[in-house]
This record gives C-alpha cells, structure tokens and sequence, in this order.
C-alpha cells in the first residue's frame, strides 16, 4: 500500500543533479574524482577522520575492513546480534566466526561488560555498533582492544555527526576511534546517495593497503600521484569506489549538513516532549542517550513492553495512511547462523527484536505530521 | 596534461538528470526499485538474457558469479592473462587458484585451443573474455565445459550488444551463451552509468541465490513477493545492488542504445578505412572480427609490431593534443600473482600488452576529430 507518511523519504537540498551534470561535462564520472575528492575532504575536516574512502555502500566499506585487518578462516569478531546482516557478513566473507553480544538493558547498542568474557585467543576484531547514532561505551572497548591486541572496526552505519566523550572529558566524533571506522548514506540514512558508504581508516598502517585493495588490487592511487612508472597487480580488491555520480550527489546534501542535522534533531525533540508522558503512563522504553554520547537525530524509536502492544500500535498508524516499522531478527537465530552461533543466551537482542519501533524519519517530515503522529500515539491505550 | 581529444569522454543523452530528479520524486533511491527493474528488463527482452541483476560494478558481478559457483579455496579458473584485474581478483577473494591461457595469434581474447591442456581435476570455471566486444569461440568454449562439467562465466564487460553466430547458424547475444555472465557499464564503456555493471544467471539452478546473494544474504526479495512473512539473514552475500541514482542515468543511455551504437559503429568503420593502407605498409595489425563474431564498436585497437613503434604513435598524437592508451599489464607476470603462475609461457600475452593501442573513442567524438587522428597517423613512419 502506499502511505501518506511514508517510513523514510528521499530528497534534494538543491544541488544534486547540478553537481552530476557538472561531474559529466567535466569529464569524468567513473570513481575517485573530484567530488569524490571533495566529499572524502570534508568528512576528514570536519570530524577529524584519518584517510577517507567513500564506498559503494558501508557493506563494502565493512567486507575492505575485514581484507585489511586480515581476517582469516577461524579468526573471531565480536560484535552484537542486534545489528544488520552486512556487520556480520562481511567477515562471515573472509572466513570469520561471529561471536555474538547481547544489547544494554536501556540501549540496544551492545553491552561494553559482556566483551571481555567472549575473547578467546582466536579473537581478532569488535565490532561495535553505535546503533542509532548514539556511542558504545568506546572507552571500555578500546581499552578491552589495547589488552588483548584487537582491531576496533566501528560500524558507524548510523553514526555521521555524533560524539562520544571520554571519562577524561575529550569529545571525539564516532569514527575516529576505532583503528577502522565504516560509514552509510544509503536512503534511510541522514546524509544519503541512494546507495553508499565509507570506509574511515584511523590506524596509519593500514592506510596504503587500504587504497590498493579499494583500486581493484592495483597500485593505481600510486601512480597517478608519480609513485611508481606503471600500475599493476599488486593485491587482493575490488571495485569499492562508488561513481562520480553518486558522489556529486552527496556533495549536495554535505553543503547542508547543518540544516539537515537541525531539522532532524527538532523532530527528534518534537517526538520526545509529546511523547513522553503517554510513554511513562504505558511502561514504554524511550530512547536513552548515555551522557557520553550525543543525539545525532538519526533515528526515534520506541520500546514496547511486548510485541502485541507494538503491534497495536503499529495498526494505530497503519489505519492513518503511516508507516512504522521493526528491524534486526536476532542474528544469532537467524535461519543463516542459529546452527553456527555459540548458544549464548540474548535475551535483551530477543526483546529489541520483538518491541522496538522507529517512527517515520526523514528531513521533509513536516511539524504538522510529527504532530499528527504524536497525537495518533498518545490516543494507543496499551 | 589536459587533451584535446581525450581517450574517452562520458556523455548525456537527454533525459539523465530528469531520471534521477524522477527517482527521487518517486520516494526510492536505495537499490532494487523502478529503474533498476526497467533496465532489468530491457536487457532480458531485448537480448534473450536469463535472469538480469543491476550491480555496483562488472567486478562485482564477478564476484557473485564467484559465490554463486561456490569457488572454493584450492579449485581452479581458467581465464586470459590478457583481461583486466577483477576477472582474476573476483576468483582470488574467493581462494580460486587462477590458470592464464594465452591469447589468440590474431585477437588478443583467449586462445579456446590451449583450454584443454590447461583443465585438471580441480579446475571448476572458464572464464573467457569478450575482448573489444569480439566474441571468444564459444561453441568450443561450451563443448569443453559440458565434456569436463564446468561452469563458464561469460565476462562480458564490453561486449554488450555483440553476437556468437554457432556452428550450424544459430546467432546468440554475447552474455546468453554461459551459465554466468558480467557486463559493466564504466564510463568507458558503450553504455555508462560512470561506475555499474550487471550479472546475468542464464542457468535456472543459480537464479534464487542470486537474489538473496544480491540482497546482502537475506531472503528480502521473495518477502516482498509475498513468499515468506518475514526476512532475514539466509546466506552470505553482500549489497551488490547499485543506488536507483545509477539505474536512473543508465536508463537514459538505454533509451538511447541504438543511436549510440551506430555512432560508436560510424566512427570504427571510418578508423578502420583511413587506416588500413598505412597499416599495411607498416606492418600493424588492425582489429580482427572472426566470422563467427560481431563488432559492437566498443574499441579501436591497433596492434604494432613492437613497444618502441607504439611509442612513436602515441608520441605523435600526444603532440598533437591527443591521448591514445595502452592496457593489460599481463597479469601471469603482476607482482601479485608472478609467484602463484603455474610457469606457462604466454608471449602472445606479453606481445598484446607491449604492442597493443587503443584511439580514442566515445560517443560526442566528431567526424573532423577522428579524420585528425587518422591523418596523424598517417603520417607516422615505422
């Protein structure tokens, strides 16, 4: 059915098809060109991020982490089980066993203090998930790494514009913690190309490699800045560059970050002040930010007691024309992995799984609809 | 350097831009929505395609022919040497050991001669490439397959709108003939989208997981469709499937298909004749279309007799603001791969990439533009 408020909904910030004519007329629209060269510049100045590489998606942003850090048949990577499959897929690729974590009580991002009991020593990467935007408890993590020698791949999918505060007060943005850092515009995201990614390499011995295995395995990056007199084969790769065109895209929607961000973070509050009081009235979960973390308003989100009273609600917006929806099927009982998972128990990813609930989402959502939401919601009886 | 004329050039055909702005409109820009599906089926209706998927890129297609086979670590794909480096890769990511053929005395595609001698019992794929768009002997090429129960991956890159005219007459569409097929759709190609490519599943047993592999391992497709009440996480796999951003530009060309070959067909033909008295005289080889094959005006190539009267060539057009390219350092003698090289000699390989020349060639390339190239020449002494 089509609906009046739709889940999620693309959109222009003016520029887009300007910078994709451009991109043509100047010649160039296969990958690594100038917006390209730009977007990858931007992220790196305004958040601080080591080498940038945009990506045709964060799945392939994650399958070049897994290359670089050397995944092998048998290594482990912990990560949570309330996530999307590509977080896992993309070591399950290389070989990896997945060691699966449970959610935080009061956050579905993966619980810091579970961690250090799943570390073996075929143990090779965490991969935490700042799900919705909001941090892990990165200075657990990092020092659980720093202990027992593992990479840190953030899986930052959600994450572009949000922070974490260590306990000695340094503010850093997410993605440029962990030693690799992955990034998505896909629609759904806040700054979107349809499809897209990047990956953030923060660890410098991974940087040149990084390039390589991104230019198909070649020394291609090498040689046009003078490095070497021909390019070759040099590695493993493949084509994880994505098209001037969808990078003239995403130059648009950065040149308005800050209004996209405003936007998104006033529904975000719009949702939570009308919300709240029918939220506390009928023992449902609103969404928490640790005071290490920031809200970058990627996503609302509500958890209820049980998957009936979702559903009520779900049927509420249904019968008004609105689309609300669930995601993440455990992936630890997935029909892909429930034979190969640990038998760890995981009973708050179960409860997510089963009571989570993002409400529609999007930079042209007006007040009038938010509001026409909230009033829907707060009329639910549960 | 800026060139006059360069080696390629992307180009609009009109309707690009209001593709995308449409797209975005319609509310889908991720993958998998309605462009995507109309260029889906303009392939499979207008060349007898099997099952036709969108993907990120040729290597990426690649690479699901890789998984869809089930490549694994030890087992053996025949392929030219002469090719570009994702034919190899898509299989080495997958752990294939890589078997290079040599190419032909008269063409620089594989020599389907020397495949037998080259087959084992671990040896699972051929791979053979469409060079120039020219049709490999396919009718060989499948008689080996079906005799020692290989899979054949047609990499099809820049052969779309090309036929294999069989034995006893019948005509088919390069990409319908193996089980497999890849076509890429790289700004230099005939059709572009800057980056993109397609896989097409011409054997029915692979059809299904292709869809779930494309779809990031998860069975999201055939939820749609109504056949399962939920989706989750079946298989690997990874996001193969390019933004609607990409499928939208492509369809432009699409609509266009048949204006651009002719073009691209008017300016190899009128290469062709400006250069084949001077060729003759200078002992070059000119692009060499077996009966059996078409020419789709992908590429036009010279072959010299050695790299020092190449060099002359691109010396004289590069004076004259001209940029005329090489490829295909062979990959049986890449720093990768020298080392894992079975040892087999390959000169006609080696002869292909220290001779081989590739002129300019794209679609907005004007008639006054290639008689400039053909009288300089033309006036080239070897």
């Amino acid at each position: 059915m089509n609906y009046d408020i739709p889940f999620n909904k693309p959109f222009l910030t003016g520029k887009e098809v300007h910078y994709i004519s451009d991109a043509v007329q100047t010649g160039k629209i296969s990958g690594n060109g100038k917006y390209t060269k730009k977007c990858q510049d931007f992220f790196k100045n305004t958040y601080g991020f080591g080498k940038c590489m945009l990506t045709t998606s964060c799945t392939d942003a994650l399958e070049m982490a897994a290359i670089l850090i050397n995944i092998q048949p048998g290594d482990e990577v912990i990560m949570p089980s309330y996530t999307f499959v590509s977080t896992a897929n993309a070591f399950v690729l290389r070989g990896a066993k997945i060691v699966f974590i449970d959610s935080q009580n009061n956050h579905p991002g993966m619980d810091a203090d579970l961690i250090e009991d799943a570390i073996t020593g075929k143990t090779k990467a965490i991969v935490p998930v700042h799900y919705a935007g909001v941090a892990c408890n990165m200075d657990k993590i990092m020092a659980l790494a720093n202990a027992y020698n593992l990479f840190v791949v953030e899986d930052a999918a959600q994450a572009i514009d949000s922070y974490y505060t260590f306990p000695d007060g340094t503010k850093k943005a997410l993605g440029t913690i962990g030693h690799l850092a992955t990034f998505s515009f896909h629609e759904t995201k806040n700054i979107i190309s349809g499809e897209g990614g990047m990956l953030v390499v923060n660890d410098p011995q991974f940087m040149d490699r990084a390039e390589i295995i991104w230019e198909k395995g070649t020394n291609r990056s090498s040689f046009f800045r003078g490095e070497v007199d021909k390019y070759g084969w040099v590695d493993v790769g493949s084509s994880f560059l994505p098209s001037e065109i969808i990078s003239a895209f995403l130059w648009a929607q950065l040149e308005n970050l800050e209004t996209i961000q405003t936007k998104r973070i006033q529904i975000w509050q719009t949702y939570y002040e009308g919300l709240k009081d029918w939220a506390a009235q009928n023992n449902i979960s609103m969404p928490h930010i640790p005071t290490y973390a920031t809200n970058n308003g990627h996503m609302f989100y509500l958890v209820f007691k049980n998957t009936t009273k979702r559903a009520k609600a779900i049927e509420k917006l249904k019968s008004h024309g609105i689309l609300s929806v669930f995601h993440y099927l455990s992936l630890h009982e997935s029909p892909f992995y429930k034979n190969k998972h640990d038998g760890r128990q995981l009973p708050l990813t179960n409860h997510y799984s089963n009571c989570l609930l993002r409400l529609p989402m999007y930079y042209e959502l007006s007040v009038a609809d938010t509001n026409k939401i909230i009033k829907l919601l707060n009329e639910v009886q549960l």
